[in-house]
C-alpha cells in the first residue's frame, strides 16, 4: 500500500472533548505510519485547507498528543465556515484539490456537527465529481446532541454532566438562603433549537421537591401565565424554585424570549440572556427575589468535569475514522450505537454521511413530561448513561494542566487564495 | 466539668465549604461529649434561635456529618438577618436568653462573614451585659475574602479555584473560535466591593498573551475609553480578548456599571449583570462579536472543584471553635495565620471578635498592576497557595453525592416569638 498524507480539522463550536477525538485520530494515524504518512491539521478548520495554512502534527510529541485527550477547546483552531455548492462554486473545490495535491493528501478527517458534516460530504464528492482520489470521513461532535443516526453526539455528555452538577450545587445554595433571601434561581442552558442540554439539568433532581423544579424547553411554546403560576406554586410549596431554561425558548409565534423587542435606554437591543429576561418577568409578576446564571462557554469547555463515557466515545470515533480511511471508505461518519441499556454498552458503526448532513435530531415528544416542565423516565433512561464516570485532567499548581501544542506551520507551496 | 448544650448556626451567603466548618464543629463536639451535651443547629441562622426553631444534630448519623465536609450550601439553612443594638432592642436578647436557657445552651457557634461576626459579638455580650453565662465563638466564612486579621476567609479559596479554572477553560474555547467568530469573552466574578475573586481569575493566565488579558477591579474606577483601547489593542495583538470583570466595578462617581440608569422598553431597571453591560459597550464601541458569562451562584457552590487547602482550613476553624469553647473563651474567632510561603504552611490562632466585626479587608494597592488591568507578583504569591489541591466529592450515577440531613426539629418549649 502506497503511503499518502492525511488532513484533520475541527469545525463549528468546540467542546470539552473535541480534542479527545483529535487525540484518537492522531494516535491512530501514528500507529499506522506504514499506511498514512504525514498528518496535517488545518489551522481554523476548512479555512486552513483553502488558505494552505497547514500545521505539521508530526512536530508534536506523543506526550502533547496524549494530553489533548484531557484538553478543552479546539487545539488547531475551529471555524464557522460552510463550503458553497460544488456546482456553483467550483473554484473552491479546485483550490482544495490543488492544496491536497501539493501536500500529497488523500485522507480528509473533518471533526464537527451538522453543518460541518455538509462540508465533509461536499469534500467527499471530490473523487467522484472531480476525479481527485480523496476519502473524506466525518468525526462527529456537537454539544447540541442534534446529529442523526448516532445515539448521541460526542461533547453532549460532558455538557449534560456539567449542567446537572451545577444545578444540583446551586440549588443547595438557594435552598439555604430562601427563608430570608433569594427564592427563585434561573439557570440558562445552551442547545439552540433542541432541548437536550436543558433536559439534562433535570438529572440533578427528580420528581416532586428535588430541584430543578422546572425545565423550560425550546420545544414547548412559552406561556407566561402558565409559567408564572407554576413558579408561584413551587415557591409556596417548597419555599424556593429552581429553573433551568434553554436559550432557545420561544413564544407561540416563534420569537425568542431573549429577543422580545426590548431595547435599553440607548435604543439598543436588550443584551441577550433568557435567564435575566425570565428572572425579570418573575420579579415583575410575582415579586420574588431572584438570582440568575448564564454559564455560556463555561458549560462547553468544563473539561475538569467531563463525562468519562463522553471522553471515551469522543476518542473512539476518532480512532474509527482513521480505520475507515485505511479500509478505503469514503463519505462515512463513525457513529455510536447503544447496544445495551443496563449495564450500558455501546459500539461504533459507520453511518453514511449523506444521511447525516443537514439533518437535525430533535427530542422525541415522549421525553418531555406532559405538563411541559420536566422530563419523563424515558428521557432519564436515555440521558443517564451519557454522564457516567469522571475523567479528571491532571492538576498543576491548583489548576488543570492543559496541552499547549507547538502548532508548527508547514511551508506554503502555492499562491495565496482569498476566501 | 458540668455538661452544657451548644448551638451552631450558619449565616449570610453560603459557600461550597461552610458545611466543612459545620462538620468540624459537629465532629469535635461529638469527641468532647463529656463536656458538651446536645448540639443544636439553628434553622436559618440566628432566626432559628429567636424563633426556637432548633434542629437536633444528634439525630444525624456520623456518616451524614462526615458527608457535610464535601457538601455545598448551608445544610441547616442560612439567613440575612442582623441583630439590632443590645441597648435599643433588649427584647431580642432577652428572647435569646430565654431560648438558650430553655435548652440549657451555653455555647454559641456562629458561622459567617463580617455582618455575622457583628451578630456573634453582640451575642457574646449576653454574659457580661445581661448575666447569662454564654460563650460565643465566631467561625469565619465568606467567599468575598474581606474578613480582617485572618490570612484568608474559608470559602474564598474554592471560588478562586473555580474562577481561575473556568476562565482558563473558556479562554481555550474562545481562542479556537476567534478567527471567524467570538473575539471577546467577558466573565463576571462575585466579590462586591473587593476585587479578590476577580483577581483570582488572573491565576489561570500570566503576563502577555496568556488569558485572561484583562481583569477589571472594583478598586479601579471604570474609564470606558481606556478599557476599550486596551480591549482593541489586545484583539489586534492576540486575535481575541478574555476579560474577568468584578460585579462591583464602578464609574469614577461611584455608580455601578450594572446599574447605570439603563431601563428596558417597559421602563424597568436594566436586568443586572456587569458582564452583559460591558459586552454591549464593546460591541457598540468596537464592533467585536462577543460572548459573556455570569456564573453567579455556580461559583460559590461548585464543591466539585473545591480547593483542598480551603476545605482543610474551613474544617480546622470549626474544630478550633469548639476547642475555644471548651477552654472557656468568649468573643473570639479562630483565624488563619500564614506561617510559611513555600512550602505553604498555616496554623490557627484565636482572633478577638471585637477587631473582626464590621471591618472589611480590601486588596492592598500593590496587588493591582500599575495599568489597573491585572495582578502583581505579590498578589499571585498571596493567592496561589489558597487554590492548591483537589478534594473531589464522591460521585454516584455520574453526579456528586451530597449529604441529605434529616433535620429533625426539637419540640418547642416556649411561646412563639415574632421577629
Amino acid at each position: 500500500m502506497t503511503r499518502y498524507n492525511a488532513f484533520y480539522a475541527q469545525s463549528g463550536g468546540v467542546s470539552s472533548v473535541i480534542n479527545a477525538s483529535a487525540c484518537g485520530v492522531i494516535e491512530t494515524c501514528r500507529k499506522h505510519s506504514d499506511k498514512i504518512g504525514t498528518l496535517y491539521a488545518g489551522r481554523n478548520g476548512i479555512i486552513g485547507a483553502l488558505t494552505e495554512n497547514l500545521i505539521d502534527v508530526g512536530e508534536e510529541s506523543d506526550e502533547s498528543i496524549a494530553a489533548l485527550r484531557h484538553t478543552p477547546g479546539g487545539a488547531f483552531g475551529s471555524c464557522r465556515y460552510k463550503l458553497k455548492d460544488i456546482d456553483t462554486h467550483r473554484v473552491q473545490y479546485e483550490r482544495l484539490i490543488e492544496v491536497f495535491q501539493a501536500h500529497n493528501i488523500r485522507y480528509f478527517f473533518y471533526n464537527g456537527g451538522g453543518d460541518s458534516a455538509d462540508t465533509c460530504l461536499k469534500v467527499s464528492q471530490l473523487s467522484e465529481r472531480m476525479g481527485y482520489p480523496l476519502q473524506a470521513i466525518h468525526v462527529p461532535k456537537t454539544i447540541d446532541n442534534d446529529l442523526p443516526l448516532t445515539d448521541c453526539s460526542p461533547g453532549f455528555g460532558s455538557v449534560a454532566k456539567y449542567i446537572a452538577t451545577s444545578v444540583r450545587e446551586a440549588a443547595l445554595d438557594v435552598l439555604s438562603m430562601c427563608a430570608t433571601s433569594t427564592k427563585v434561581f434561573v439557570m440558562e442552558a445552551m442547545g439552540r433549537h433542541a432541548g437536550w442540554i436543558a433536559a439534562s439539568g433535570a438529572l440533578g433532581g427528580g420528581e416532586g421537591s428535588a430541584p430543578p423544579h422546572m425545565v423550560l424547553f425550546p420545544e414547548i411554546a412559552f406561556d407566561r401565565r402558565r409559567v408564572m403560576r407554576k413558579v408561584d406554586e413551587t415557591v409556596k410549596q417548597y419555599g424556593y424554585c429552581v429553573i433551568v431554561v434553554s436559550e432557545g425558548v420561544r413564544y407561540e409565534d416563534g420569537t425568542f424570549l431573549a429577543d422580545a423587542g426590548n431595547t435599553d435606554a440607548f435604543g439598543h437591543r436588550q443584551l441577550g440572556g433568557v435567564a435575566p429576561t425570565l428572572a425579570g418577568m418573575i420579579k415583575q409578576d410575582l415579586g420574588y427575589k431572584y438570582h440568575w446564571s448564564v454559564p455560556d462557554y463555561l458549560q462547553r469547555s468544563a473539561r475538569h468535569l467531563a463525562s468519562k463515557v463522553d471522553v471515551e466515545q469522543a476518542y473512539a470515533v476518532g480512532v474509527r475514522a482513521v480505520e475507515c480511511a485505511i479500509e478505503g471508505k469514503n463519505a462515512v461518519m463513525p457513529a455510536i450505537r447503544r447496544d445495551n441499556q443496563s449495564p450500558f454498552e455501546w459500539s461504533i458503526f459507520d453511518a453514511p454521511l449523506s444521511e447525516v448532513a443537514n439533518q437535525e435530531k430533535f427530542m422525541p415528544e415522549d421525553y418531555i413530561r406532559e405538563d411541559g416542565f420536566g422530563i419523563t423516565q424515558a428521557c432519564r433512561d436515555y440521558l443517564e448513561p451519557l454522564i457516567q464516570g469522571e475523567d479528571e485532567p491532571p492538576y498543576v499548581n491548583g489548576l488543570p494542566d492543559y496541552a499547549q501544542l507547538k502548532l508548527v506551520g508547514v511551508p506554503q507551496k502555492l499562491a495565496p487564495f482569498s476566501l
